[in-house]
């Protein structure tokens, strides 16, 4: 189906708020098979949200509206919808009952602050459904011409848990459109330039229209999206596995992980499989590796910690890197990478040892060491090795791409082992 | 003036990627005294492209495109523009010469991918003005109806180089506009809930239709923004600086920073004027505060580096905590706050030293501790104190708001030691 999503509010207008819900929406919906023609993006203003709905009636076939449905006086979206559609509103009690239930067992007897009047989101256009009766939000969808119209609230979270558990099962089900089971999987890929990424999947998809492979850039990595899109959930099954069978071989062990996994989330996963602790000396990452891998739940259980060592002293005093080492060979070598990762593991007892030493910039480089050279060592169980790779970029993106390959390095290294 | 503002591609409406210029250009529009009446985003259709053009013209003084302007078989801008204005393309051998030119400098010699035709970018619509002709970069604005319509590339970088030092100049200056002189400035807030922010500052503005106040949340900070709409230069900057002191009386030294600053930027420059060293010993932030630190260009110069002590073996062997400290005060709490950072603090010879340890969750919180239960300690010179927060929020936001939450607490030593 064609469809079209109108976000509302003039804190989106005047660009104090990033729009990100109809971003949401329209990955979503393209994902399960539909035409986005427009988003539009408009201010708390009757006129403006009119004339946008009458034109997406005359184009799509359904419309997402979000915004502009909360309880104070500039949210005008039902006044504006009940003008333009020529639909009175109506009162709900049993919405109000609802909003006002759910709302006094989170604010447990404050008064709700001035301008603020619950009994607004209980007025609907005629005709109009609560989508979610029993929950706390606003948000209702209203048939037209025979196109549904979903009006969903602005707020992001409850945008989004509205959109997937209410609007994405009522358009599956949608009358006319044809019957098509969604399966989606989300390949999560580091190491390979977009390009390469491309060059190696973009003949993959072939012309067969219940297929989709999207691919998007998501620094440091590049994320690919497949989407089988069958008559059945046999056949989307099916699909799925004859094409994320490609992806595999196309891809290989760039692919990290799938959907929601994070580099350090794998890495954990490895970690906790093999029973092993990790720890973490460095230098230009400033403790960035750290703060990624412990973002991970329960990363206590099999990350003991690290040393950011971005002085010589301290590399020296803690680590046990040799002055002579850092004197012959410089803070950043493979030399004094790999001591780090020695010294780390020995002080901490873990069985792995990743260090980082390099020059994140935009001072520091020289002819032969330039900005971007990042050195990295390994201590696994006593075996170590070094890793050298030259970056390019601003100094923040230098420190991300480095945690990542740091991360890598030890995922690499953890599934050779296992 | 009255604006609109278009984005143009297939990869925003399949939301593959999320469209971030429209929103930029819409900030600063609206910070210069513009209205944005209208932000539409369209896929790669000459139909689309038309419709949108020809309605934003009958309601808007002028329009920003951005997108669809490249060099592939896909980028259709152009096209549109010159079929729905009646303005044919002519060629332009002067930018052709311009961009192979720098694409040459860029790509040494290497032949384009397939599929890019560098001479599509020299072809304008009659009547067309390069915006940056000594560039590389496509963007070109076209008077139409004496309404001026801005062209810009999609790429983010790209399209906020240009409107920042082409487009908005040029509707600073142009006929008929109220000529404003702007002076701008971002005051970065912490430590109080955006509400409280609020309440402060609402009434600041006044009814002073030259002033403009905007605030808005940048989790975990809240910043305002204040600009001065004046006649001429001298009036724009005695508003700055009466608003300046209303602001700075109304926040006090939540106010940490300005403009382009951070919160470690901050901290750093107090270092360095100080002439004093720091280090960090983390536990629940896991290596984000020695993250940010490192973050700011140059922070080696003041910046020695942290232990990451996530396990209670690290926290004994590396920063000296007592074995009975844990055992009679558990790992969370003030007495080890404290001797982690006396321990850091002696082990590197840094004059300040900040330590953090608590339950980040979202597991591990306790009747008496619950998840988000945060003590910091700090030693200055051989002075010690502690700390204790109650933060809320998901794993990922503790450990945001701790690190800000620890920075400021060096922040604030900093100053009351000067």
């Amino acid at each position: 189906m064609i469809g079209e999503i109108i976000a509302i509010g003039d804190e989106l207008t005047s660009g104090r708020i990033l729009n990100q819900t109809s971003n949401f929406a329209a990955y979503h919906l393209f994902a399960m098979g539909h035409e986005i023609v427009a988003m539009a993006t408009i201010g708390d203003s009757p006129e403006l949200i009119g004339s946008a709905l009458k034109k997406a009636l005359n184009r799509a076939d359904f419309i997402i509206v979000t915004g502009g449905l909360g309880p104070t006086t500039d949210d005008l979206t039902t006044e504006a919808v009940a003008r333009v559609l020529e639909r009175p509103v109506t009162f709900h009690p049993e919405i109000l009952a609802q909003i006002k239930h759910s709302s006094a067992s989170r604010c447990k007897g404050k008064t709700p602050p001035k301008g603020v009047h619950l009994e607004k989101l209980a007025w609907l256009p005629a005709g109009a459904e609560a989508l979610n009766p029993k929950g706390n939000m606003a948000g209702y969808v209203l048939v037209h011409e025979e196109k549904p119209i979903f009006f969903l609230p602005g707020v992001p979270r409850e945008m989004q848990e509205l959109l997937k558990n209410y609007v994405l099962p009522r358009l599956r089900k949608w009358p006319g459109r044809q019957h098509r089971q969604v399966r989606q999987r989300l390949y999560r890929v580091f190491g390979l330039p977009e390009t390469e990424v491309n060059e190696r999947v973009r003949h993959l998809e072939g012309d067969n229209s219940m297929v989709r492979i999207g691919y998007y850039p998501v620094f440091p990595e590049v994320h690919l999206s497949l989407t089988a899109l069958g008559a059945g959930a046999a056949e989307s099954e099916a699909l799925l596995q004859v094409f994320d069978k490609r992806i595999k071989r196309a891809l290989g062990a760039y692919i990290y992980g799938f959907d929601d996994e994070t580099m350090a989330s794998c890495v954990g996963t490895l970690l906790r499989r093999e029973g092993k602790t990790a720890v973490v000396a460095e230098s230009c990452t400033g403790g960035l590796i750290a703060h990624n891998i412990t973002t991970v739940p329960g990363s206590s259980a099999y990350f003991l910690g690290g040393v950011v060592a971005y002085s010589n002293k301290l590399k020296m005093d803690i680590l046990r890197v040799r002055p002579q080492t850092l004197e012959r060979h410089g803070a950043v070598s493979a030399e004094t990478a790999t001591e780090m990762a020695r010294g780390m593991r020995e002080l901490s007892g873990a069985d792995a040892a990743l260090a980082v030493t390099g020059i994140a910039g935009p001072d520091g480089g020289s002819e032969e060491k330039p900005v971007g050279t990042v050195y990295f060592g390994s201590d696994y169980l006593g075996e170590c090795r070094h890793y050298l790779h030259q970056f390019s970029g601003t100094r923040a993106q230098i420190q991300v791409i480095a945690a990542q390959t740091g991360l890598d390095i030890l995922r690499r290294l953890l599934l050779q082992k296992a």
